[in-house]
């Protein structure tokens, strides 16, 4: 069944391609307007797998991420409008130039082909995805999370029927309707009709990826952020930051984890910080030097375990280190970080520069939250997914990393000599 | 053993990337300068790999491809030196700007870390990886051949001692000296220390590495070049670049296998042609509406296997197929092209672009021979690989594909609101 979808996507991808940006937009208009004018469809679908949800004990928090209501599809309806207004890349001539042997060369910037999505139960993704996918002139083939199967299955028959009315093949966005784990593993080998694989999901998702994948996978969305609060920083400015990167939204990828913080400030900075983290019910796991000067103030603290540096909290917990030097900043980072997003708050202009320079993330920031690595912050204007590897793209991919480049060359009957 | 090349590599890393152009260049001149001072130890490596492989029976072929003289190793220093001309692609910024946030943001190019790369018998490829590693500010783990594995370690010795008269480690540049194959599976696991993988060989060891690497992998070198004589195509012209393309190279992997014949011109197309081949010794391999008119032509012709239209020849064998159209063209190519090269050869602008725009490869020529596929011919002064995956690089693979980039953020305090 997935072989005959991948050729079916490819076939399709045939036609997406050969479409002016006017008339991707189109598309894309029509697909908002139908998710408007379905919206009972879609709104019924998720009731059923909402009252399954609650029947298998779900969660209030992950309750709320599957549930639509007409707001929140109206929302996402004017998101596909927004899609709209963004400049498409394809067609963008890179570079180019006229070489010795006479050809003109030129590098062209095209869709990708077919693009392959495994998410997790967020409703609004399937979407996003798709509109960005065919934004681009990709087709894409989509395995949500199980939880929402109903729902995607009656958002993609909109985005279908959008397609239909333009004379589009519908199988340019296709959903694995099947919950069957198994299909995700037939999916990962389908390299020959699918170009890239994005999975959106916990770190389990992107091992199975990697390790069983045919097709080139991105790699992301697992952020284990540091932030370095350097000796010359002062200690109200470096609050803020802190709190801001904890707390403006924990349960995202770019929240901070880990703190370090430089020994010769300890005396000044932790007793204002552990002030600061109670007065924000944020509780800390120190480490061996740490621990002593906090356990006197008013923070919640325990003592931070190794494999406490290495995963997420994704909650109001932050881990405390004491570090002699930004060598010992950068060394940890190294060794814990998972190249998502970093910061070092500085007044010294060469920290700042050799903490940029040495520290090897996705982002690096300088006295700002890690709270800034997102698509819409880096002014990319979307986020099809966030990626901690370094092929392709890296840090958030926006519409430029769903395409690549093929090389045209004219000549005049020209020879190689 | 491999686990502690790799930490070696990632440490080492970590000192290339903060060394200049100038450093990487001292470093290269130096490489150049000990592979000449060094020779006797190299040739001598190379004389024993040699004896070795004759006694293995090995064609005179690929003797000639393993064998090192001075001449020979003279000419790989001096593409060392020629490596320090070239532009230095780390640093460069890429785009940026100041947000609304009031965060001012760059992407700036940076080495990728550790380039991992697997390829055969040729020890020239040890050198040239080596030096275009080091100029991008990456650390190398090397997989050559084990036909060369006594001239591959020597080389890297020498390679190391360079680096070490400089105070650099000499684990940025590492063989992998036994030549077990296990060792092989055992790289392809090392995800945590190689950023990047580039296996330079044949179709199994692309299969092997992308079915079990859990590093990114660079997918290429397979070439099923294809091309259409349109019906607007003059044949003397088409005659010349079908001959170029088959024969100024005939093992490489840019060179035609399959030959595309709008059948509204067979009639006055395929007699010349015959007679061209012949003289060119090309043997044809036809299909059913071909074969008849052209047995009757001095060249020597057989029919063709669908099979044969999915492998390289790499000799002086060529496929030849009538197609109606364009459209059946594209279609061919679309189903047994590996998406290297292929070019159109047609005096009409419409096929041309229609051409280019359809046919989904990594180089697309009008009116070229597909042998310009190359990263001296393209312009980028060097070549890694020649990619034809669809990720991170496309095509030839210059300085540039070694490089991956950083965002750069740089803010006064700057919280996320």
């Amino acid at each position: 069944m997935l072989e005959k979808m991948g050729q079916a996507a490819k076939k399709a991808s045939y036609q997406i391609v050969q479409l002016s940006s006017a008339e991707k937009n189109q598309v894309l208009m029509t697909i908002a307007d139908q998710l408007e004018a379905d919206s009972a469809i879609i709104l019924s679908a998720n009731e059923q797998d909402l009252a399954d949800a609650r029947q298998n004990g779900m969660s209030a928090a992950l309750l709320d991420r599957l549930m639509l209501n007409p707001a929140r599809l109206q929302g996402i309806a004017s998101d596909v409008r927004q899609v709209c207004q963004l400049a498409d890349p394809v067609g963008q001539i890179i570079d180019g130039g006229l070489l010795d042997s006479g050809l003109r060369i030129e590098r062209r910037r095209v869709p990708l082909g077919v693009v392959g999505v495994i998410y997790e139960a967020r409703p609004n993704v399937t979407v996003d995805v798709a509109s960005l996918c065919l934004k681009t002139g990709n087709a894409a083939i989509l395995r949500g999370g199980k939880e929402t199967y109903r729902t995607n299955a009656a958002t993609v028959q909109v985005i279908q029927r959008a397609l239909e009315k333009h004379g589009l093949p519908k199988s340019a966005i296709q959903a694995i309707e099947n919950p069957d784990r198994e299909l995700v593993n037939q999916m990962l080998k389908l390299d020959r009709y699918i170009d890239m694989l994005i999975p959106r999901g916990g770190a389990g998702l992107h091992k199975l990826c990697r390790e069983n994948s045919t097709i080139p996978v991105i790699s992301g969305g697992i952020g284990v952020c540091h932030i370095f609060v350097d000796e010359s920083m002062e200690t109200e400015a470096a609050l803020d930051i802190i709190v801001n990167a904890k707390k403006q939204r924990p349960s995202a990828c770019n929240s901070v984890e880990t703190l370090l913080v430089h020994r010769n400030i300890a005396g000044r900075f932790l007793v204002p910080f552990s002030a600061r983290m109670a007065q924000e019910n944020i509780k800390l796991h120190a480490d061996g030097n740490a621990i002593a000067p906090l356990q006197s103030g008013p923070a919640a603290v325990s003592a931070v375990q190794d494999s406490e540096y290495r995963d997420e909290w994704l909650s109001l917990d932050l881990n405390v280190k004491l570090v002699d030097d930004i060598d010992e900043a950068v060394a940890h980072i190294r060794e814990y970080s998972t190249q998502h997003s970093d910061a070092i708050l500085t007044r010294s202009i060469a920290n700042a520069e050799r903490f940029v320079s040495q520290v090897d993330s996705a982002a690096v920031f300088v006295n700002a939250s890690t709270r800034f690595t997102d698509g819409g912050q880096f002014g990319l204007g979307a986020e099809v997914a966030v990626s901690t590897q370094k092929l392709h793209a890296r840090g958030p991919m926006g519409l430029e990393a769903l395409t690549t480049y093929k090389w045209v060359a004219f000549g005049q009957d020209t020879l190689r000599s």
